[in-house]
């Protein structure tokens, strides 16, 4: 099958660029030193990939449906649960399922109740400087007797840098990194166990760190792009042309419903982006590419700007080695 | 069923808020010189609800999926694809069916040639000032002589005058409605046929056009809600507290990947929005507000900025009065 014969917007997967990226990940942070962040693609059949390649077999998941999709399909060896919930009859039958183990993290005596109603153990979540979840670097130790006490098996302590991971300056990021791993260190010395942390952003700033959480690296987007990171863009959304205006402008049938746009427009190499709206993405022939306008029909390529968001407005990712699709992934895993 | 049985986050369809929208829109636009787009809400149970209360029948589609969708759930008297398609093959199965109508809209030779080859009727799809889709307003006449002669059924103009559906000023709102009518019907003088256009911003400015495209007046938005409109906010997304931090923030466990974002944060009435990612917004309560710190698993109801990619994102429009889940509709025409 040939990427012409997809209906379009459809999202593309490089193999050969997401294989490189798992590579130079796994190099960095072999097997479990890297907990593979499943927000970022939500696809079993893709951690089963990243499982067989990158021989990483402990996953980091933001939503319920990711872990009961990874355990459903026998990926369950180690999940976590990397965000708190209230939702205790969820997290009890995944905390009982044979063949998985099941972590959560927790910041607060109401959360701890949940894991000690559902029988999963836990991460202490730590603020290290990122204003979201994660209780008060001073609570942890309080915290970790208190769930301890409650019978919990208590793992360690994460607390992601989420506040630091996108600053362009490596060397300023670097600075942030360890600004807010002084402080999980001193939490996870209070609380025992291990330090989970960290993303793509600054998935080799971490030598202490027990395990990095990070799943962007695997397809990139235009934002992680700029951080001058040593993974290729994996990712991109085929889109069709479907009218040229004689004022100099294209439409492709890409817009907010295929895009996530929260970090901006997406980039078309060669083209400005002059809009997107619901289904449409507005495109100029940049100056400096000196290409003409393309013609009804054409095809472009897209990279978005945000890679989770816009992964899950879609169906399936088509893997494709140039313009050969060798195989298609659902994303089975979107939703709560 | 109660609203504190559903998981969240959750889409919550304020049933008594959508029927008064139906029934002030279909005050102003009844029956067909309404043609409710169906983008904007993407359920084939919606429609078939707006089809019975608001007694329009003829909807208006951005996608095949959502043209698909209605015409095998029996809903395609009178579909428009409001939009260009290169897709002949999935065009022609909708217009073989003997149970539905089908038109697209055109704005080149390619576009015909695709209708042609389908057998759909088409729209001549005129560029009124929106740097979108639409040919040049000095082609229309061409184009549909050129459909004509190829066997096409013209049924007349379409053109969106979304450069100004979006300006809070009803005046200006009416004068740039205006222009851009001028120039539709100028090109319905010469084509013949119907004119369509308009939208939520701009339903009631319409007198002299056949038909108005609107969709976002169902269950609206923040961006809309700035209109000043006669519509009310029936769309409300339900999340719970997940965490509190004694910092003086709280997270609810909604983000990025169940709120459109193109038009800025989601509004959360009594609190500020400091920021949301994926599965996350962090919130502090407003100081006029005088509101204080949610508790961990109290729920509340978030009003998305931008309705059409909110809706897209899942799969449900739980239907409510009050605190009571009445009905549960599919959103069943997300994709392409």
């Amino acid at each position: 099958m040939d990427i012409h014969d997809l209906k379009t917007p459809a999202l593309l997967v490089d193999a050969a660029a997401l294989d490189a990226n798992i590579d130079t990940m796994a190099t960095t942070r072999p097997g479990d030193r890297l907990r593979p962040h499943v927000k970022a693609f939500k696809s079993t059949e893709m951690a089963r990939h990243i499982a067989e390649r990158g021989n990483h077999h402990s996953f980091c998941c933001a939503t319920l449906r990711e872990m009961e999709g990874l355990a459903a399909a026998g990926l369950g060896r180690d999940l976590l649960l990397a965000n708190e919930t209230l939702d205790s009859p969820r997290l009890a039958l995944l905390a009982a399922r044979p063949d998985s183990r099941i972590t959560v993290a927790v910041d607060s005596p109401e959360t701890i109740d949940v894991a000690v109603s559902s029988g999963a153990e836990v991460l202490i979540d730590v603020d290290v400087g990122l204003p979201r979840c994660g209780c008060d670097p001073g609570d942890a130790e309080a915290l970790g007797a208190e769930a301890r006490s409650r019978g919990l098996s208590v793992r360690g302590v994460m607390g992601y840098e989420g506040h630091v991971v996108g600053n362009p300056d490596r060397d300023e990021r670097a600075v942030g990194v360890e600004e807010s791993m002084t402080l999980l260190r001193a939490a996870q010395h209070s609380v025992g166990g291990i330090t989970s942390a960290g993303g793509t952003g600054t998935f080799d700033m971490h030598p202490l760190t027990d395990e990095v959480q990070a799943g962007s690296y695997l397809l990139m987007d235009t934002e992680y792009d700029r951080l001058g990171l040593p993974f290729r863009q994996a990712l991109t959304l085929l889109a069709t042309v479907i009218s040229v205006s004689r004022k100099g402008w294209a439409i492709a049938d890409c817009g907010l419903k295929s895009l996530g746009m929260d970090h901006g427009e997406p980039a078309i190499p060669g083209y400005e982006v002059f809009f997107c709206s619901d289904e449409h993405t507005t495109l100029l022939p940049s100056q400096e590419s000196g290409l003409g306008l393309p013609r009804v029909g054409d095809r472009i390529r897209v990279i978005p700007a945000h890679v989770d968001p816009t992964v899950a407005y879609h169906e399936r990712l088509n893997l494709v080695a140039g313009d050969d699709v060798i195989d298609s992934w659902a994303v089975d895993l979107r939703g709560w």
